[in-house]
């Protein structure tokens, strides 16, 4: 009897060929890097990010001439425990101020010459609320995970990754909970806001839904399908696109960074192109980037989403391939190196 | 016998006149924060910037229209005492080099869109020796903090202050030991990456300069003269200038901080206009941001002076005013506020 076809084994297989960064392109970015006119290793991170930038794009100079921030939406049914202080209307309001231009996104976009693409994920559709249900079934996760490798289609050398969806944080930090175990109380904040009424609503949806999916958490896509939401499926989609065509990607906040732990599940070498753009104020995003490896760029206490806190970090990442790519070398500028 | 009139005096003057900023435009600003499409707060530290620039300029909607970064160069005498692993021909070099574009301040300048302006301070006479005579007298010392007010003449609306100067970490940890206290070794490091005798060479020459210079360390203006060097007075006087003006101002890393710190000892009140831009790998830079109680924008691990940390910090400070100027109000979006 021949194997059943599943929904996730497409999305299994597409981990098996995930590429490497090139190492000769770090190794000459790193070389020209000593000659540049400056003390070794004086601009900090921002050296560290060209190398990385060489490596995933496969070129000595790195660019970032085409950016791309795709924010993901989606809506979810946990509203109904009263999780949020925003009603589940503001994420449709939210993409029609994103499509008119009056985000901090949009702003933050402009000052930096990044495109702006925005998803919207069956808005009129929330999904299961993981208190009662799986969120979503496997047939629909693995669809919107395809959907979200979309992201790439424009060719961006490099992928910021944001997200609207009244809810969400408690979809991330059940996802957070499934995959790394503690309290939920040890992954639940206050999101936009809630007071403390709400952020003990939020850990108890938390925990009933670890509680009610308790048999089916050992696949991390299953717990993506369960206990995540639509732009956490395609977020992650997106991420893995990325890989598969060596384009780094900057994480945002708390549930970008959700979407990211589950294909670090599923494989530890999965996020290797990713840079974190910065820790936000979100109570368990530092203790989920320290898990996933990664050592944000920013630290503003932003707690936002939309990808704003990585957007503001492309700044950071233009500077730095600007001084690469455009500094004069101790030679070209006939300045005596180090004694 | 009427009082001997001194060439500090008229510095002494200016302390006197300091406005502070425009409590109305700071309330308005914030009032405008508050209605804008984002959960209140969410934007962290780029709204403290918003509030702070529209106290400093005095308008609701503060702008980021004419940056300016100001490099002071300077040579010092006490590079004779082995405290660089750099010839002290890198500093006329590396003003060489900014002004053909090739060094990283131009091109963080190039692009966040910020104006560079360069002054050279007399590099062919190095200041005297601190282990063995002042810097400079008072005399010139007055003069050069006179000079430096010059960086406010085209207008800027904002002012990142950098510097170049080898050997110019040592006159700065001689500053900050004299105002401070402690020990040399608690305000030396590596600079520009001396090895290991070298950073002894710099405590040393630091402790001897103290001694020396030991009877006229208690007015920070004699510290200036003493210990300092001709850029960080400028910077100085640049300071000042753009307190007077009430043009905010970003400091870069250890020896800005010290031209930033005379004045904190002249008049505790005298940095309320600056935002520390970052905080450097130099390692006593941390300590002393802490002394002047300013917490830094980035922590990217840079150490290259030059105003180089401040400029990258003009990137979030762009982003900041560009989110606080363009965003649609929840009235203007038609989004639902907290409920």
């Amino acid at each position: 009897m021949a194997d059943e076809v599943r929904p996730f084994d497409d999305i299994r297989a597409l981990l098996l060929q995930m590429p490497g960064p090139d190492q000769a392109a770090i190794a000459e970015a790193r070389a020209r890097e000593s000659e540049l006119t400056k003390p070794a290793g004086s601009l900090g991170r921002l050296e560290e990010i060209t190398a990385f930038l060489a490596g995933w794009q496969g070129s000595a100079r790195p660019h970032v001439d085409a950016p791309l921030v795709a924010v993901f939406a989606g809506n979810h049914g946990v509203v109904a425990q009263g999780v949020s202080s925003f009603p589940q209307s503001v994420t449709t309001g939210m993409v029609a101020n994103f499509t008119a231009g009056g985000a901090a996104i949009n702003q933050i976009c402009k000052a930096f010459d990044i495109s702006l693409k925005v998803y919207e994920l069956a808005l009129e559709r929330p999904t299961g609320d993981i208190t009662q249900e799986p969120a979503m079934d496997e047939r629909n996760c693995a669809a919107t995970i395809a959907y979200g490798m979309e992201a790439l289609a424009s060719g961006p050398d490099l992928l910021v990754l944001g997200e609207m969806g009244i809810g969400n944080t408690t979809a991330a930090a059940a996802i957070y909970h499934a995959l790394w175990g503690g309290e939920a109380e040890d992954w639940v904040g206050r999101g936009t806001g809630v007071d403390d009424a709400g952020l003990r609503r939020k850990a108890e949806a938390v925990r009933a839904a670890i509680a009610l999916h308790k048999a089916h958490l050992a696949d991390p896509l299953e717990v993506l399908a369960r206990l995540g939401g639509r732009e956490i499926a395609a977020m992650a989609g997106a991420i893995l696109a990325a890989r598969l065509r060596n384009v780094p990607v900057v994480l945002d906040g708390f549930v970008v960074c959700s979407a990211a732990a589950v294909l670090q599940a599923l494989d530890p070498g999965a996020l290797d192109h990713c840079l974190a753009g910065h820790v936000s104020a979100e109570r368990a995003h530092a203790q989920a980037l320290e898990r996933l490896g990664k050592t944000p760029i920013l630290n503003l206490g932003m707690r936002l989403g939309e990808g704003s806190g990585a957007a503001v970090a492309v700044g950071v990442i233009k500077a730095a391939v600007a001084c690469h790519n455009g500094m004069a070398t101790f030679a070209e500028a006939g300045v005596a190196g180090k004694e």
